[in-house]
């Protein structure tokens, strides 16, 4: 008779940790319901009318499961990125993509390099399937191309993740840099350049692809200028070789159907993008000069989003949980000197109204009391 | 400079083999369009109008993540089930559920225990970490439970996979012969019941739900009755101790805000429900009597598909690709005595009337060449 069957050695060895708590819970905890929800980075732009309307069409065919391929999107993303459909791999976003790269990548115990206060998702994966992180603290409000270099060749570490633009920061660098940066690796280390946000950075930031490339990773989604996190649908532009790699380990039929529609449809209308882009720039300036007033600091992004470091982290604590107080929901991320920060979304043109006027109380009634 | 980073041990190891090639495939090799997709068991009754309103809802909501906790689908199934919610697991699907199961409880070189021919998603993934599969043919038909119960305390395994209803077979056992199965596992030996048709089979197949059960984990689906395949949404009943397992192991926020929805409308439209379950019924019958009258045999079915024995591997592939060529996807499963079959959907009243006509006619024009 079963009584107590034992989970494997690295799964027993886990912290029971997660990413990122979802904030219904944090309604349900607190009551409250959220009423400018900024803390997820997604678009409250919504998505393009015709990415909804094939989504409502997928969803009353979606008795049958979606190609397993994701064929007619691969074909159209192929198509942009002039290279051949072999190599692209599909996963529901860019956090499933994660956690193929480090079973991929890493035997129990293999090492890889990331910033200190980076995506907390690819370190949940990394240690997920036993891997051991080595951080480098953030430099002049930057990933530290040089130390996360140094420290790649140092540990010998397998990977190494570099969000270009940044989470949580916003901050970029240009396809030289980058550049640089990756021939600095060593050979037998993997780069993951997670672009999750490159649609909204400046056409400088964006490395050329060089299909022959065996040691690269990049990653992109439809979560965040395409609005569509709730579909779940990202996608990795890598070597074949690699591709090849995932077909053996992924979740064959996991893209769901409505998504896959969605995201072609999506990718049609780049009138909608330009749009969305233009306003969360035009809201990028709104929400530096409301840190300014302030007397608070934002960081440069090139995201959907800006991270306000409003002097220490006790103050960055209580302005999230007297923002969460008035509904609304931002997050701070959890390593110094970031944890001094408030990472906000860009919301629309009216939300940024409404969160200039709630923070600007915010901060007024903490200061008094 | 990155190279050629190598991949993990288990991953390198890997053949190159997928459990299952998708239909779309299928039509762009051959040119051919399918006319009756009767080969995945889909569900073509479609869903409830509940579930398709509220996903085409959903779908224009989703540029917001969906909940990670999947939290108010959660606590309907958990009333449904008269369990605390902790007992659930939710994910894109089964095949996604098998996976996390894989990983949670095996160490590579461990073995598991299962039916020759079985669902190959479940020996896909145990492959995929490093898992040893011990195979027990099927006896008159129908999962050997002696010989997999014997075969796991032989082996050691740690866990036994049994799906009841059986896929691919259709056949079932009773809550009684389940329970006697159950306790004749060793003591760390986890038993994974799949569940994915149960709501096609006799109440007396349900075995009854033990909350305090530590060494079982039953996995159920929206992508058969509920008719949600494309959507991607299943989750497993379990101990709390094994579901806070998976907590820190899954993708958080992977299951999609669409299907979430679409799968609690679902739970609440009944009849619906009873109206496929019925017509399948029906539907099987005529299947029966469709294959006595050409001669071949059919499996006993509780599930939305058939299980056709032709004769022979040969004849079962011949007619497979013939039915292939006149538009018609049916499956044949891999693995002796079961690859004498064709598998086939239980489709509606009209797709039953095409596929039988389709079926006589190339059973006699196979018969002539």
């Amino acid at each position: 008779m079963p009584e107590k069957p034992p989970f494997s050695k690295v799964v027993a060895g886990l912290p029971p940790t997660v990413p990122f708590v979802p904030p219904e819970e944090l309604e349900r905890k607190t009551g409250t319901r959220l009423q400018l929800r900024l803390g997820a980075n997604e678009s409250t732009f919504g998505m393009s009318p015709h990415a909804r309307e094939a989504m409502a069409q997928a969803a009353a065919e979606s008795n049958f499961y979606g190609d397993a391929h994701c064929y007619p999107l691969r074909q159209e993303l192929a198509r942009l990125y002039g290279v051949d459909g072999d190599h692209l791999v599909f996963a529901s976003g860019i956090d499933e993509l994660l956690g193929l790269i480090a079973r991929a990548f890493l035997n129990p115990g293999d090492g890889v390099t990331t910033s200190l206060g980076g995506y907390p998702t690819f370190n949940y994966h990394v240690e997920g399937f036993g891997g051991i992180i080595h951080e480098v603290p953030y430099q002049k409000g930057k990933n530290d191309l040089e130390g996360l270099s140094e420290t790649a060749v140092k540990t010998g570490s397998r990977i190494v993740y570099l969000a270009n633009p940044d989470n949580p920061t916003g901050t970029w660098y240009s396809a030289e840099e980058l550049a640089d940066f990756r021939a600095s690796l060593p050979a037998d280390c993997l780069l993951v350049l997670d672009e999750a946000y490159i649609e909204f950075a400046p056409k400088s930031a964006d490395l050329p692809i060089d299909p022959s490339d065996r040691g690269i990773i990049r990653t992109r989604t439809f979560s965040k200028v395409y609005g569509m996190a709730g579909a779940r649908i990202g996608y990795a532009l890598t070597h074949p070789e690699i591709a090849r790699a995932f077909d053996k380990i992924r979740n064959h039929f996991g893209v769901n159907h409505i998504a896959q529609a969605g995201a072609l449809a999506a990718l049609q209308d780049s009138d909608f993008v330009q749009k969305v882009v233009a306003s969360v720039e035009q809201g990028r300036r709104e929400y530096e000069e409301l840190a300014q007033s302030l007397g608070f600091t934002a960081y440069p992004s090139a995201t959907n989003f800006v991270a306000i470091d409003v002097g220490s982290e006790e103050r960055a604590v209580s302005l999230r949980e007297a923002l969460w107080e008035r509904g609304v929901f931002v997050r701070t991320p959890g390593a110094p000197p970031l944890n001094r920060c408030l990472r906000v979304t860009v919301g629309t043109p009216e939300e940024r109204t409404q969160f200039a006027a709630i923070l600007r109380e915010t901060v007024q009634a903490l200061s008094k009391s």
